[in-house]
This record gives C-alpha cells, sequence and structure tokens, in this order.
C-alpha cells in the first residue's frame, strides 16, 4: 500500500487496522506493507518492479494512465485497476419531474454535497426537459445550495483542481447558485455550485462532459427526447447513471437504458448513486475512462477477482488437491460437478 | 475475424460455417465479419479502430505483444487476449518413471507428434532424474521418434521457425533422435526430434526454455529434487505443466505442484496435455507470455467471460430489467437471492 502523500497519518491508521487483520487471520505480516512518500516516480517503481503481480488505484485520470501505461510497457505487462474518475448523469424524466421534482432536488443536492461531493460517484451532470416543472426544481435546487455552507476539501491540490473547474465551467454556462457563505481558504474549504446550460452547448463542448471534484453539479436543459439522448450518448464511460422516472417514463425511454448500459457499471432508479453496499450484486466499475478495466467490481464479494486467476486440475488424486476440490465437501460450498451446482459430497 | 493469411481458403469455409450459425440463431447478419489480408498493418488496424472493444488472437509472441502494445496505446485502451506461445513442461517422478517408463514413453510421442506438434499444448521439455529407468525411457523414445514419419506443417512459415529451432536447439543439447525419413520440403514437411540436456545447462540457456513449434521435444536429466525444483521455477507462464506419478511420487513432490500452481493455468496428472475439452472446468490460458491476460481461458464456457462486463440495476422495476433478473425465473437459472444461490422465482 502506497499512501496518499497528503494524508499520511491516515494511512498509518489504516495500515494499523490492516496488521491487527493479517495478525487475526493468522497470515504472514510481510503480506501488507506500508510505503509513504510524496514522490509519484514511487508509485511507477512499485508497478515497474518485477515482483508486483497487479496494483489498484483510485485518483486522477492523469495518474491511473500513467501507472497503466507503465505496467503495459513491463516485460511482463501486469493488470492495473485504476479508478479515474466518474460524471455519473443523472436524468430526471418528465412525468418524475412534475411529480416530485422538489424532493429530487433536495436528493440531488444531498448527493451532490455528501463528503464535499468528493464521492466518485457524485452526480455531476443533470439532464431534463425544458418545462416550468424544471424551473421549479431548479428553483428549490437553487435555494438548498446556497444555503449550503463551505466544506474543507481533502487537500490543497483537490481545492485548486475544483476552483479550475468551477473557472472553466463558468466560462462555459450559467451559474444558477453558490453557497452564499464566502470559503474560507486556510481551511481548504470549497464553495457548493450548480451550473446551467442548454443541451446543444453541452454537446459542444466536451469540458462539460469532464468531472469536476467537489461540490458542483451541472443542469443540462434538454429541448427533445431525441437531444437527451444524443447528450446520454455523448458521455464516455462512468461508474454510474441514475434515471428519476415513473412507469410511464421508463416505458416511454427505454432506449435510454440501453444507451446508459453501453456506458457505466451501475444504473439507479429513483435513487441516488453516492454510497456504495459491500455486497455481492455491487458494481463499483464501469468502462474506460471511469476505470482501466470495466469488467471488475473494486467494492463487493467480486472485487477479488482482479487479483486471482483460474487454474485446473485435470486427473490429480484427492489428497493432491486443494480442499475446495477434494470429494468430501468440508465448507459445503457451491461447486459446478458435472455441469450441476451442487453442495453434495462427491463419492 | 481476420483471416490468417497462409489459409484464405480454410478461413473462408469456417467463414461459412459461422454466418450460417449466425442465421440459425436470428442474429443480425453483420455480428460476423471476415476480413482476408497478407498485411499485418491490418491487424493493427482492427484493434487500433475506435469501435473495436476488444480482441482474441493466436500467434506468436511478437505478433501478440505488438497488438496488445497497439491497444494499451489507445486513447481508450482495449483488452487483448493474445495466446503466444507456450513450453508445457512435462515431469516424469522417479516411481512412474520405474513403474510405467516404456508407456510414458508411448504416450509422449504421441502428444509431441500431434498434429505434427503444432498443438499449443505440445509437451515441449520433459524433465526427469538421471537413473537406469531414465535411460530405458530414453531408449523407448528414440526408438518411436526415428519411426516417427515426417508431416506437414501449417506453412512454409512454421516450417522456417522450426527448423531455425532445431538447429539452436542442436547448438545447446545433444540430439537423441530424428525421424529417419527425410523431409520433403516442397511438401512443407517437418522431421521429428528429440534433445537431451542436462538441469545445469537447461538453467544456463534460456533458448532451451523457450517454444519451438512443431514435433520436437527435450529431455532435461536432473541430479536432485532441488535441481528439478530449480529447473521448474525457471520456467515463465505456460498454458499447462504435465506430471506422471505415483502417490508416493506426489507426497514427496508436494512443493513441484505448489511451484507449478504459480506458472501455469493447467495441471495434467498422468495424462497429456494435448486436447483440450470445451467444458466448465476448461483452463486453456495462463500466465504471461503464455497469454496476455492469464486470468481468462480461451477455450470452455468461461471464454465468453472475456466480451462480458457486469452490470448492477439498482432499484430497477420488474418491467424494466433485462428477463434474466425478473421476479418470474422463465429459464429455471441460477441467481444469488440475497447471498443464496436459487432456481426460485422471487416474490
Amino acid at each position: 500500500m502506497k499512501a496518499n502523500r497528503a494524508h499520511p497519518g491516515c494511512a498509518e491508521l489504516v495500515g494499523d487496522a490492516i496488521r491487527k487483520a493479517v495478525a487475526a487471520c493468522g497470515l504472514p505480516p510481510d503480506v501488507f506493507s506500508l510505503i509513504q512518500g510524496a514522490n509519484h516516480d514511487l508509485n511507477l517503481r512499485l508497478v515497474k518492479h518485477p515482483h508486483t503481480r497487479a496494483a489498484g488505484f483510485t485518483g486522477s485520470l492523469k495518474g491511473g494512465r500513467a501507472l497503466f501505461d507503465a505496467a503495459a510497457a513491463r516485460p511482463d505487462p501486469i493488470p492495473v485497476y485504476a479508478e479515474m474518475g466518474s460524471v455519473n448523469p443523472l436524468f430526471v424524466l418528465p412525468g418524475a419531474l412534475r411529480e416530485r421534482g422538489e424532493a429530487i432536488a433536495e436528493g440531488l443536492k444531498g448527493s451532490v454535497t455528501m463528503g464535499n461531493g468528493q464521492f466518485c460517484t457524485k452526480p455531476g451532470v443533470v439532464m431534463a426537459f425544458d418545462d416550468p416543472a424544471f424551473d421549479k426544481f431548479t428553483e428549490k435546487l437553487k435555494g438548498l445550495m446556497t444555503q449550503q455552507a463551505p466544506g474543507t476539501l481533502l487537500h490543497p491540490g483537490i481545492l485548486k483542481s475544483y476552483e479550475e473547474g468551477l473557472k472553466s465551467f463558468g466560462a462555459l454556462s450559467s451559474v444558477v447558485a453558490k453557497s452564499s457563505t464566502a470559503p474560507d481558504r486556510v481551511k481548504t474549504q470549497a464553495e457548493a455550485a450548480v451550473f446551467e446550460t442548454e443541451a446543444a452547448t453541452f454537446l459542444k463542448e466536451p469540458r462539460l462532459r469532464e468531472e469536476v471534484f467537489g461540490p458542483a453539479t451541472l443542469l443540462v436543459r434538454c429541448g427533445t427526447r431525441d437531444e437527451l439522448e444524443k447528450a446520454a450518448r455523448a458521455m464516455e464511460g462512468h461508474l454510474t447513471a441514475t434515471v428519476h422516472g415513473t412507469d410511464a417514463d421508463l416505458r416511454e425511454f427505454a432506449a435510454l437504458i440501453s444507451i446508459l448500459e453501453e456506458r457505466v457499471g451501475r444504473i439507479v432508479y429513483n435513487g441516488f448513486p453516492t454510497g456504495v453496499e459491500v455486497c455481492a450484486s455491487m458494481n463499483h466499475g464501469g468502462p474506460w475512462p471511469a476505470t482501466t478495466d470495466g469488467k471488475f467490481t473494486s467494492v463487493g464479494t467480486g472485487a477479488i477477482l482482479r487479483f486471482v486467476r483460474p487454474i485446473s486440475y485435470q486427473n490429480l488424486p484427492d489428497a493432491a488437491l486443494p480442499q475446495e476440490l477434494r470429494n468430501k465437501n468440508v465448507q459445503k460450498i457451491w461447486r459446478l460437478v458435472d455441469n450441476k451446482l451442487t453442495q453434495d459430497d462427491l463419492t
């Protein structure tokens, strides 16, 4: 584990917890090492080391790409599972907007500002149709975001990128609302912000389709279903997409779901994407550039699949097999035997 | 599908079969295309095309590496599943060598010359202990290989590489036997060949640990268990490893199995690695340089996992879900529901 240079102390606390878990499980202590350092070159050297067999990473596209490229250029390439950013588009379909636009605005504000907007699943783009209900929704969101107190970001580098993001979004779209309290820069505070643009501008300006890491989101006002689908198609790979709708909305916008299936790892309906549950059905991953490998999740029971590979044992006697493959199924695990799933012993 | 330039006609026959299968399954005809061409650049262009999402390849390390590098350098990297060669070491442990050395020699001859040695799982290195039983085994193999008639290789390029392989192995080790009939070069024929060396030479000469594609194999005479384990550790990633032994051998050489688990995708006991069955337990893959991604098999039901990725559907109503995830389990597939595997409908 290479500690984030902005949080050496926090990394030591996490490292201690892992070391205790290693001891409690009776594993050799050297299965875990924590390395501290402020030099990016250290990450590259870890990925290039001949003994390294795989790497996981969370951070910027630039950082993830550098590690991916170094791993791919090795004499023996290794996988780098990098999670590199995600805009997490959220769609408010017409029926839902009319029925409960204000409630959605409240939920959205909570999701955008949760952890001061530093969740990788923060909804960074909200698409809906130009409609009186959209104006009411925007008005509600504006009130909530204005009241939102500035919050402390993880480190000054993130604050700097966030402020650059606000500037570039401000130049390309309209500011709907900002925290009414001024942020305290000494405390690395960031103001919450909502921007708005038309679908045509969103389609024209690639920067508006990129992530701003922090408590900001962009509303995209669409004129027609065709325009909304085009805007959805213009999105790259993301961790999540969220749809707010009614049953009638879902029938009318079935094509939108198909578009999203090609672009994201998790589709959330009538909810918010922030917060992930550690369970078998969680997929915290998505197509490039959300991650370097959309076939794997970094959260949930499936996450271990990044670091294992299959082996066939052909014709080995029972005693030479791993316990899980022996005739007696001691742990009563599910096994596929002659194409039938079973927990039984073999005879 | 990019046809092998050495077999345009064969590729057309395969293409016709696939087109018929596509029609029989009611799929759109454009899901399959066959491209002919003799230029390597065509492969690279296919892998670099923005619409290409993944690629599979079988061929040389040089060819596979070129495709892998091109795919990794894309603005949006894609996976290349390349199978690039494998030496498939075979170990004859002392008890088995004494009990049935001649039978193993017969099986080995069949496996080395099957398809004129052009199976990717052909055993290219055979390790055993210096022992009178090894001399008898070698004598038997020598007789069989001498009688082996030269066979036609897939194309002249393969014959050329094979003859270069024979030359380099001949320079580094001793020739035990060759086909007594001279090969007909006009018919692209290759003679079968067996070489022999000591473990010390095998460890010193990396070329002897590389694949010779064609009907040749190398016997490695080991002095001690330590030497045999060192030779096994010196091997890179392979598709398979094979062990011939008795129950007592397996107990004595448990460490060898552990060494092989780190290096191959399939461990065969008291059999031969040539021939793969299309089934759920097949793993036709292995660590670099056998393949570019040892996490996947290219044969068997698991092979489809190379070309799919997971999506979570969170909170979607039944009607908007794919059929496989709806409450009614129409196809009675196994599903994990609240951490329990079940074929039941949900209520």
